[in-house]
């Protein structure tokens, strides 16, 4: 992944005004996903190694679940703050910012 | 691989020797991996780059998606040749791999 | 909609004389559950009738998928009524929707 | 539904002979079955006495769990049951049970 690429379709310069509500857990997502990404890195290593699928399995899950949570936790502040400040403002914008968390959630759900 | 061995958090040593199965497509599996690494770094960026919530939620959709089409596969990879194997020898092998698939399978609908 | 009772599992009586903001679509969602509960009843006659298993799974996928889509209804009006409204309140009833709301994305996640 | 139609696209004349797998245990998963229909008819009360949407979704988790779980009941069952007979037969029979169970199985962590 391109990691200054802006991801989705958003203009990257749209939003970067904008404080994200989620900056004051910034230090503890970074540290989550370090041990996700150390996770990815021990997936390969198990690969790698031929360890026994169904131990790999498991450890997808532990993934899997790590993913969700640092996923619960974006959202919830995501609606404890944009969406809190778009509704605030009310008209379109909170119809917007209502809908596209409806679509996260979403895909969150299905995924 | 030792069919008999309790199945759970073994020690490495216990299945080394053997060839778990999904070896035929090593290489793709650590290729997936590596992308999903790649994007466990990503999302670290994005975050500390305060990116828009939605659009990291996106990306951890994204990754989610990815992991659990490896987990599917190595899942398939393992019905093919782990639990084939088993049922031809037959007897509480068989039921142990039967059983350990199962259990496999519940964690990742599940997770 | 009574603001400050406690979430969880109240009495009905609580919430009895209140508009719960999904109203609108009262019919759709009636008729969605009518065939969910018509799908509930199908697999009963499968395994009465020891239809093939994985034409009961296929079946038990759709059912739970239309399940899914149900609940991001509700949630969807849930968020655009209920927790609009709170948030327009502010202070700690809008705390209150907003946690309730985020519990309630997270059971659906994780199940 | 019209639950005497064949569901996926098997001619249901195809498994009409055969003993299922999960036969053992038909009465439990009718009991199940039943309760679940039961939370389908619930909900259209709550629905129509417009009942708390969090309260409505928290028993839409609790209806997904439970369907959730008699999916992997006979997913269990049917890997016991028909894939190991047909892992005994071999061939392109033991293939093509093998691939329609990981299709199962992918769908069910998909849905």
């Amino acid at each position: 992944m391109e990691t200054d690429a802006p991801p989705g379709d958003h203009a990257p310069a749209e939003h970067e005004h904008a404080s994200h509500g989620y900056i004051t857990n910034k230090d503890d997502y970074l540290k989550r996903l370090r041990r996700i990404e150390g996770q990815a890195r021990g997936l390969q290593n198990m690969v790698a190694d031929e360890k026994y699928c169904i131990d790999i399995l498991t450890q997808v899950s532990a993934m899997t679940s790590a993913l969700e949570s640092v996923a619960l936790g974006l959202l919830n502040d995501h609606l404890n703050h944009c969406v809190v400040e778009a509704v605030a403002e009310g008209g379109d914008v909170a119809q917007a910012k209502l809908k596209e968390a409806s679509d996260a959630i979403a895909r969150l759900v299905r995924s």
